[in-house]
């Protein structure tokens, strides 16, 4: 072997150890980055549950049956065209694509669908907490004039009882009862069903360690998610729905909004002046999915909702770069939607 | 052994002898009658097909599932509240319980949406010929004004061609075409989800040899129907669907129906005085699953459509026993449906 053989090959020894170190040193730092996002991602939301049953209204597989017929019943509305299914369709990741929900007679509803995927857990359902829970939002949807529209409770206990599938299946999911066909126990049962609507996406398969779950743009999206200060509102394995907050800290919301009008928000509830522009913080998980946004639809493209967000809530000006990564974190939180949930069920013929 | 014993045990044999004999005289009569009237039933109705293709249309995996996907598309009607599933949900057999179906912003079509289950071999679409196959129904639909309402074929390609996911699902769906996303493809893949959808019932199972598959008064029924005439215009393995026919041969239907006002039918198209109340024969599949009944949805229960079809269309007065036993034999045509059609598809998200 000559030198200048060897001169060669000391040359690329070099080489390789020059670029396994980097590389090594590189994929070591990257792995500790993981690591510690994994760890502060932990802290802020995590992990999701299975399901979310409540100790009122446990999970049962008879009122899960139950309970997903009921959510596509049209029968029980006064013009024949409203179920649960109609503003929550799975298709479009039950939400329905509205700026405002349509319920019976094309009625506009006040405000915009949110989705009922890992919706269950939130301190209250819709915006205003003027619905407890998703089993008082189904108990006041019937009637509610511009949902299903129906006169009373019990015009809707009077076509459930007239199907003798149904009154099977209620006596099934509340057994012992005497006439378990109440519009409670309807409730009960469609909250059930909806209790167990939880989505695993990429960021929980992230948050359990699989750094590879999520893209590198993703990564810095969650990074500037918790730095910038949004996880201050939506936290929690849902992102959100834990707590109210005024929409519009630092400026108005319609300023940026193309809103119709303003909504006063909780004030139409509690009619206390410091209520005023106060809305529940959304849920995020699979906001990618759900367009439009905001309370009143009035918003189509998720960057610019971010944008709108940082702007009003936190004082910031996000540069584009800022709210694409924000975007594609919130991607990752595009879930897996259960085989059961996506599956029609089939009704009790009308007798 | 005394001889009390011997005439006892005699008496026993003797009485065990007759009871044998009778029985297997009336199970081997049963069985005739059973394989009589399942080789009359084959003739008049013959055996459901898997799926209904046509040469201008053959079904493939990718334009059945571009095509499903479609038919749950929401964002393509001119108030975002119209789909094919909105008038043919899977839940209530694909029909909408309706009297006449309710499109964009609570339109009232014409009449009653028939059920999109065994459809698709049909000589048209729809009640009065104005539709010629299911591509031509699902076509004409996005622009129908009652219907989806949109204002060209062009606004639908738009809308579609602004997803991603949809360009890359009919590039698969029609490999090779330049420019796939068209209407007719459109109208093409929807179709061929359409022709997936046949519902085998109890009565196929009796028609391919099962004498159990169906009740005796269902079998009762089939005679009926068979004797009465109903065949005449209820054949094919989808029981209708296969001719043109004056709604009151006998006697104008309104004379017994609950009818807002006399539809002229397939006048409508023609223009023609012989085609005044002349209406496509329905398809009886799942007929128990889908009131209220006829092109307008103006009777509600099944045993009196039933009455009213042999007193206009033959001129019999039918008997309680009569109507009972028909609808009956009609309550096993409620089929199966297929687990791929019951699944609702996840849409691509609007960008």
């Amino acid at each position: 072997m000559n030198t200048g053989i060897r001169i060669q090959q000391r040359a690329l020894l070099n080489a390789f150890i020059f670029f396994a170190v980097v590389s090594f040193g590189a994929s070591a730092h990257a792995a500790a980055g993981d690591q510690d996002l994994i760890k502060k991602a932990g802290q802020v939301f995590g992990p999701l549950p299975q399901s979310m049953p409540t100790e009122q209204n446990p999970i049962t597989p008879a009122k899960v049956k139950l309970g997903k017929m009921l959510f596509y019943e049209l029968r029980i509305s006064i013009d024949g065209t409203v179920s649960c299914a109609k503003c929550h369709p799975v298709s479009l990741y039950a939400a329905d694509g509205l700026k405002k929900a349509k319920g019976n007679n094309c009625k506009e509803n006040p405000r915009n669908a949110p989705s009922i995927f890992n919706s269950a857990a939130q301190i209250s359902a819709h915006w205003i907490g003027n619905r407890t829970s998703v089993e008082d939002q189904a108990k006041q949807s019937v009637t509610g004039p511009p949902a299903f529209g129906m006169p009373s409770y019990e015009s809707v206990e009077h076509i459930l009882k007239g199907m003798k599938g149904y009154v099977a299946l209620f006596q099934d999911a509340f057994p012992g009862e005497k006439d378990p066909v109440t519009i409670d126990n309807f409730a009960k049962a469609i909250g059930a069903f909806e209790r167990t609507l939880v989505t695993p996406a990429p960021f929980d398969d992230f948050m359990k360690g699989n750094a590879g779950a999520m893209t590198e743009q993703q990564k810095k999206g969650l990074k500037t998610f918790l730095d910038t200060g949004c996880m201050t509102c939506h936290f929690s394995p849902y992102a959100g729905g834990q707590m109210y907050q005024k929409f519009g800290v630092f400026e108005p919301y319609w300023n940026y909004t193309k809103s119709e009008k303003v909504d006063d928000g909780r004030f139409a509830v509690t009619k206390k002046e410091e209520d005023k522009y106060i809305f529940k913080v959304p849920v995020l998980r699979n906001v990618s999915m759900t367009p439009p946004y905001f309370h009143d639809g009035s918003v189509d493209k998720l960057d610019q909702a971010v944008w709108i967000m940082a702007k009003t809530q936190l004082g910031k000006d996000l540069t584009k770069q800022e709210t694409g990564d924000l975007a594609a974190f919130l991607s990752s939180l595009t879930g897996r939607i259960p085989d059961d949930a996506a599956t029609a069920p089939i009704l009790p013929a009308m007798e």
